[in-house]
């Protein structure tokens, strides 16, 4: 291939389009220094280092509810929500106590690859429904259950990443999550929405939420600080019926656990009421957003004939579509060998093979120089397949 | 009953020796304070903030792999060591990994409450071994292994609370710790140690640990910060083979989790390397010892002949055995009217029969003056049945 000099100042294979982190540099803001020092020189700060209530820190609890009922016009209550210890500690008690071994999920193929680790760690049997620019197809939905249930098995779970989906960065139309709504109902399957980006919406707006649509019935909604404040602090939030919440805040895990992050929650709490989160929210919205549009522009600058990618509303990825004849593990490893690290399709899927014409590029955590070399770089590879 | 005044200040209902929690007001310390702030003010705290290793955070592994090895003789390496989410991160980890449900596990009689909780979420089956002062009886482990290999079944775990036992407050002698070891060679089970509370022993002595003992062959060995630091950091460790830690690290919450509480281990990765945590230690554990000899001298001098009690030398936990014809619900009940709080003994059992006439008593985060009264009046219910 021909021979792109990396950008003055980049080291060899030092640009990430890997990983959906957000980006480091916008992690310890002053907001966030300032809060946690004030915190620990008062003596509220005690309470947090002690173990919480199982359901989590209740300020923390308030906040979110008012949150959600004010961006979605929903009338949640505090017995609705639970605080996890990030979206990791929701979807893994939600397959352990609503699905578990042998029993059937539906996925949506490609999804998020460690949620598919965490499923199958559990002996959960996985079905795979395709997706297209608009997410998740119900047509296909409804084909893969009946299929199932002609074979005697009914999926009791959908698992979907409506908003900004990892690993297509494709949002779903709120026609379809109606239409799915109806076929959850009429096949009696949980659908566990997993909605850790929705606050980072471009353009500011989102298809109303499952848990909105399906108004609290039969849904499970998962949304996280990781994405939006600090990974490292391992927050995020349930939302669910009463039931579902108290049977989550009674399981073994919780109360012996004694709710999830404390001190991490009270921080965030703290934080939040300030209203420094939601400044922070739009800044980085901002930032990645500058991210997406030179992505977008370098994909369409570079790219050979016969690539397609998707375009984001939000979030942290988009995927890229090689064609037939080009194999994604080869591009991911030259590409890794010219400098610039992609994640390969193969593991986003059920069935591996499925991915293997695909791409996921993540643009949090690269600048826009690292953003355009490493595209550029990347079409460069592909071309030269 | 005699109705015997609180002391002065108490509220009616206030005294509580229900729960094995750290004294709050240990928790705040200025050292603990003074690593927040120097941390929050430096640049290294971003790193905490993000997606850490799926292992732990590598200054605080490290800051273990030194302690252990000191005072215990070993040769760990940072390999043998994973940082969790406190004990009941390892402690689920290890029900779904290495039992899950339809095994059989072994427990003893009395056992950690919450522990048979986890383990009855994951449908293991549990059976019960008889302990006596000593701790877990090894001829009884043995015959419960033969009765139910008779019945085709073989335990995969044994889980032991080997020092300062919660909640009988007994330390497994070395000779059944050795004997123990044997069995579980000749028997082919697994030896989870949940060792919590063996930083906190009065004498500042302990017999030998399972994994020492063993020399790290088929025992996972669980510590916590949360008895002697703080709960709401929620840190703890897990030591264990090569093998078993890349089993820990590589499951799919694991990896989708970005490594236990990054935040609260960088802190505490700092304070301990300051030196702050063995003084800590040192003072937490002469303040329970304080409060134990009270405890213990209360008994003797208030509680009605037939009734007996262990002599805890760390933790948190007194064991009382009431004469068969007092109920433990019974003395919960009352001695709760009465302004005491109190565990009846029936939830640490897989069989609740078999606790009907105990009660655990926490000394840890009552005053001195508390528990005093708080004796004095159980005494009296008890006298009064």
């Amino acid at each position: 291939m021909t021979s792109i000099p990396l950008p003055q100042g980049m080291e060899q294979n030092k640009i990430s389009l890997l990983l959906g982190h957000p980006d480091p540099q916008t992690l310890l803001t002053p907001a966030l220094r300032d809060t946690i020092l004030r915190l620990m020189s008062s003596s509220q700060a005690t309470s947090g280092l002690q173990y919480g209530p199982e359901q989590g820190t209740s300020e923390l609890i308030s906040f979110l509810v008012e949150k959600i009922n004010r961006e979605q016009g929903l009338l949640v209550r505090p017995e609705n929500l639970m605080i996890v210890a990030g979206s990791t500690h929701a979807v893994d008690m939600i397959a352990r106590l609503y699905a578990g071994a042998g029993s059937t999920m539906l996925v949506e193929g490609p999804t998020y690859a460690d949620a598919l680790h965490i499923f199958r760690d559990q002996q959960i049997n996985l079905h795979s429904i395709p997706m297209d620019l608009d997410g998740l197809i119900p047509d296909e939905l409804e084909k893969q259950v009946l299929r199932l249930r002609e074979q005697g098995t009914s999926p009791g779970i959908l698992y979907t990443i409506p908003n900004f989906h990892n690993p297509t960065g494709s949002t779903l139309t709120e026609t379809r999550r109606r239409e799915i709504i109806q076929l959850a109902r009429r096949y009696n399957f949980l659908i566990v929405e997993d909605d850790v980006y929705r606050d980072l919406s471009f353009a500011g707006r989102l298809p109303a939420s499952f848990y909105a649509l399906a108004e609290g019935e039969g849904v499970l909604s998962i949304c996280s600080f990781s994405k939006t404040l600090a990974p490292g602090l391992r927050l995020g939030w349930l939302l669910g019926s009463e039931e579902a919440i108290q049977r989550f805040v009674n399981c073994g895990t919780s109360q012996m656990g004694g709710g999830a992050n404390p001190f991490a929650s009270q921080i965030v709490a703290t934080y939040c009421q300030s209203g420094a989160w939601n400044e922070h929210v739009s800044r980085v919205t901002a930032l990645y957003k500058s991210r997406c549009d030179v992505a977008l522009a370098a994909l369409e600058r570079w790219m050979p004939a016969g690539v397609s990618w998707t375009h984001p509303e939000g979030g942290f990825f988009i995927w890229v579509n090689l064609p037939q004849n080009i194999f994604a593990r080869q591009v991911k490893q030259q590409a890794f060998e010219a400098g610039v690290q992609v994640a390969a399709g193969d593991g986003f899927f059920v069935n591996p093979a499925d991915g293997q014409h695909n791409l996921r590029l993540a643009f949090s955590c690269a600048s826009l120089e690292e953003i355009e070399a490493g595209i550029r770089i990347l079409a460069s590879v592909i071309a030269d397949q």
